[in-house]
């Protein structure tokens, strides 16, 4: 029986080769967390949330300051869920969202600092 | 002659009715920021400037490594400086661009410390 060679590392091999530039992967994921951030009833969306108190709030709480209905703010909510900047929470009738401000800081540091 | 009333502040009145909320046009320039980086070869050419020598790139090494042509890449790139995430100088027959952190930085800061 032999080993198996060792795996060479992906991610350390690709870093020495692009000179620390993003490769087309990374930027893309990176894109889709501007991207979602590309709307200014996002970005206030996200400000009101970011700016409640504990750092979270109720859908119920957030349709009036914005003036939109309920399912448009839901279906905004769904986008920056989906791209990882807001975590959502059912509690009995309403859904609960708080801000995850990693999602942001390490995509522009990834972007600047590559 | 009497004294004019002491005006007040816009500013410092809605910061506390809002309770530091991003207003609509606040969030309008803050979301045209984070639009323009919401595309895949946007982020990639902001990553090349920010990784180059210098924090300088000429157009002239900015179009083999996304593979796109002259033309396509200076229409990505007048959309970043557009935003303010990239300045452009011309310096004889070239284009060369720098990033500006801070635009990134302050849109990030102003939506998440709201």
């Amino acid at each position: 029986m032999t080993s198996p060679l060792p795996l060479v590392d992906d991610a350390s091999c690709c870093a020495t080769v692009t000179g620390g530039v993003l490769d087309a992967p990374q930027a893309e994921r990176i894109a889709r967390v501007f991207k979602a951030l590309g709307d200014p009833t996002r970005v206030r969306l996200l400000s009101l949330i970011a700016a409640s108190d504990g750092g979270e709030a109720c859908i119920c709480d957030l349709t009036e300051p914005v003036g939109l209905t309920q399912p448009t703010v839901s279906h905004h909510m769904g986008k920056l869920v989906a791209a990882g900047l807001a975590t959502r929470e059912q509690r009995g009738k309403w859904a609960y969202y708080r801000v995850v401000p990693e999602a942001l800081d390490s995509s522009a540091r990834a972007l600047l600092s590559s």
